[in-house]
C-alpha cells in the first residue's frame, strides 16, 4: 500500500498507523513514501490531542511515533497535535542526563525514576542518541536494564528516535516533550550517551544538566575533556558503594575543586557534585533534591524563564538552518552537481569558494523557475 | 563618493582602493556599498595576480584587502585573483597557532618566525578572531609586540579580519592564505586566540595545530577543558625560563601523559610535548623540527594529501551553508518576520517548529516570485 493513493488533503489528516521502529528517516524529499507494515485504527489530530490531554499513554506513544516519521502527512497531523498541545506544555521539570557508556546511566535512570514514580511523579524519559542507528540502541533501547521502571504505572520510556542527522533527532526529542508534558508528566529525563555533539542538543532542551561520572577509572580527565563538564548544573558520581566509596569520596572533592575552576554559570549557579550508588539505593532522594533546589533557585532568580525563551529562540533558529540546508542537498540537480564540484575541488581546478558560488547560483536559479 | 556610480559592469572590473581598516563587513545585502576614505590606483584582477605571482607585497596586501571586502565588486575581483593563483598555491606548510591570552603567542610568533626567515623561509603571519571587533585586534593587532618580524623582509604579518560572524573570517583567512602561497611564502602562521570556536576554524586550514602552553599557572586544565588539547599535533610549553624551568618540565610531563589518554589521531602521528623560552631562545628550533618532522611522517603515509582535501571539501560545504543562512536572514521581508515570530514563539502562541515553518514558506514563495 503506498500512501499517496490514501493521501486525504483535507484540513484534518488521518494517521493510518505505523509500527514504532519504520519509516524514522530524515530526507522527506529523497524517499516521501513509507510502506507501513500493518494497519491500524485512523485518529485525527484533535482525536490524538483529547487522548494525549486525557493521559492515554496509547495515544501518546502513537503521536510520538508520528513526530519521529518523516512522511510528510504524518508530519502534518504531527505539527498540528503539537500545537494543541503547545498550551497545555511547559510544566514538567526537564533534566538532562548525560555520562560515558560504562557510567551506568540506565541504572541510575532505573534507580532515580523509580523513587520519583514512588513518590507521585509521572515520568517520560526520552534519549538522543543520533549514533543509535549504527549501535542498535545502546541507549534506553534494552528496557530491561531498566526491569522496575519499564513496567511502572507511571513511567514513560521511548528509545532514541533511531536515524537523522543530529539537529533532526534532536527536534525530534524536543517535540516529544511537549507532547509528554501535555499528557501530564511531571518530570522529563532526556538521556544521551556521552559522545560527540548531543550533549549540547539535550542542554538546549533541558532545565537541569546531569553529568554521571564514575570514581575509579584512573581517568580524572573524563568528562573534563570533551567540555561537558563545563555545560553540567549538577554532578553524581556514581557507584559509590562496596570497595568503591573512598575512591568516589576522592573523586568527589575533585570534582568539586574542578568545578570552580570554571567561569561561573549564567543562572548564578554553583554546581555541585554528589556521590551516590544506584545499586544500594544511596544518595538518589539527594541528587534528586539538588534538582529541586536549583529549580527553586533559578525560578526565584528568573534565570528558568530566561532559559526556557533562549531555547524556543534556539529551536526556532535551529530548524530554520536545518530545514534551509535540507532545501538545497535534496535538490536532485545540486546533488548531481555536488559529486561534480567535489572532484573538481579535489583536482585543485577551482577553489572551494567558487565552487561553492556556482552551486548556490544554480540552485537559486533553479528555484525560482 | 558611491561605488554605485562608478560601477564597471564588465568582466575585468578594477579595485578602486580601500584603506585596510574599512569596509570589512559581512553582511553585503544590507550595506553593498561602502565609502572608501582615499583612492587608489585602480587595478585589474590580472594585474594584481601578476604582482602577486612576482612576489610584490604591496598588490598582495591589496588584494587581502579585497578579499575581506563586503563590497560586491571587491569579491568579484577577489574571486578571480584567487581562482588564477590557485594553481600557484598550496606549496606552503601551513601552521596553526593556539593558545589562551598571556601564553605568550606573539613572543613565540616572534622567535619561531625569525628564527625561520634568517633560515631563508618566507613567512606569511594570518589570524583568525572573530572577536577583534570588540577587542579591537589584541592578537596581531598590535605590531609592536613583534618588533624585529614586523620589519623582516621576508615576513608579511596581517591581522584578523575585523568583523562578521566567525565563519565569514575564517573563510577570508583562509582565501588569504592562497594568495600568500601564490606570492611564494613557504611558510604561513594562522594564529586564534584559545577562547570559542575559532580553534575548529583553524584546524580545519592548516596542516599543523600547536597549542602553546604556560607552565607553572596552577591551572593544568589549561587548555585540556576546551577539548582544545584534543586536536593538538604538538604543544609548545612557553616561558621555559628563569625560576619557571622547573615547572616547565613538570608540565611537560603531565602534558605528555595527557596527550596520550586521547584517542589515536587519524594521522597515526602522536603529538609531542615541548618546553620552548621565546625571551631565550631555547626549544624554538625544536618546535620547528617537530613540525618538519610531523610533515615528513604526514606526507609519507599520505595523510597530508587526505587532510588537504578534507579541508577543501568542508569549505565548500561551510561556504555554502554560511550563504544558504545569509541569504534567507539577509531578506528585508524575513527579518521584519522574524521579530514577530520570536515574540509569539516566546509567548508560547506558537511553537519554535511552526514558526521556522512559516518563516520558511514565506521565504521560499518570496524567493519563486
Amino acid at each position: 500500500m503506498h500512501y499517496k493513493n490514501n493521501y486525504h488533503p483535507e484540513n484534518e489528516p488521518v494517521y493510518k498507523g505505523l509500527s514504532v521502529n519504520q519509516g524514522v528517516n530524515d530526507a522527506p524529499m529523497i524517499n516521501p513514501y513509507g510502506q507501513p507494515k500493518r494497519k491500524r485504527q485512523q485518529y485525527s489530530a484533535s482525536e490524538f490531542v483529547e487522548g494525549i490531554l486525557g493521559g492515554d499513554i496509547s495515544m501518546l506513544s502513537q503521536s510520538v511515533t508520528l513526530v519521529e516519521s518523516s512522511l510528510p502527512e504524518h508530519q502534518l497531523i504531527a505539527q498540528k497535535v503539537i500545537e494543541k498541545c503547545l498550551p497545555h506544555a511547559g510544566n514538567a521539570v526537564r533534566l538532562g542526563i548525560t555520562g560515558v557508556p560504562g557510567a551506568g546511566k540506565s541504572t541510575f535512570i532505573e534507580a532515580l525514576g523509580m523513587h520519583l514514580v514512588r513518590d507521585g511523579h509521572k515520568l517520560a524519559v526520552l534519549a538522543i542518541d543520533p549514533s543509535s542507528e549504527r549501535s542498535k540502541g545502546s541507549i534506553l533501547g534494552d528496557k530491561t536494564r531498566m526491569e522496575e521502571l519499564s513496567v511502572a504505572k507511571n513511567a514513560f520510556i521511548r528509545p532514541s528516535p533511531s536515524a537523522g542527522s543530529l539537529g533532526g533527532v534532536a527536534r525530534k526529542t524536543r517535540e516529544s516533550i511537549i507532547l509528554c508534558e501535555a499528557a501530564g508528566f511531571d518530570t522529563i529525563f532526556v538521556e544521551t550517551v556521552g559522545v560527540g555533539q548531543s550533549e549540547t542538543s539535550v542542554h538546549s532542551m533541558v532545565d537541569f544538566f546531569l553529568l554521571i561520572q564514575l570514581a575509579g577509572t584512573g581517568d580524572e580527565l573524563q568528562g573534563i575533556k570533551r567540555g561537558i563538564m563545563e555545560m553540567a548544573d549538577g554532578i553524581a558520581i556514581n557507584k559509590c558503594d562496596g570497595t568503591n566509596i573512598d575512591k568516589a569520596r576522592v573523586a568527589k572533592t575533585q570534582y568539586q575543586n574542578a568545578l570552580h575552576l570554571f567561569p561561573p554559570h549564567e543562572s548564578h549557579w554553583s554546581p555541585e557534585a554528589i556521590t551516590c550508588s544506584s545499586v544500594e539505593l544511596n544518595g538518589i532522594r539527594e541528587v534528586w533534591n539538588m534538582v529541586e533546589r536549583y529549580i527553586d533557585f533559578v525560578k526565584a532568580n528568573h534565570y528558568f524563564e530566561i532559559k526556557r525563551n533562549a531555547q524556543s529562540k534556539y529551536w526556532m533558529y535551529e530548524t530554520i538552518n536545518e530545514q534551509l540546508k535540507n532545501n538545497f542537498y535534496q535538490n536532485s540537480e545540486i546533488q548531481n552537481m555536488l559529486i561534480d564540484s567535489e572532484k573538481r575541488v579535489l583536482s585543485n581546478e577551482l577553489s572551494s569558494f567558487v565552487a561553492a558560488k556556482n552551486l548556490l547560483d544554480k540552485y537559486f536559479r533553479k528555484i525560482r523557475k
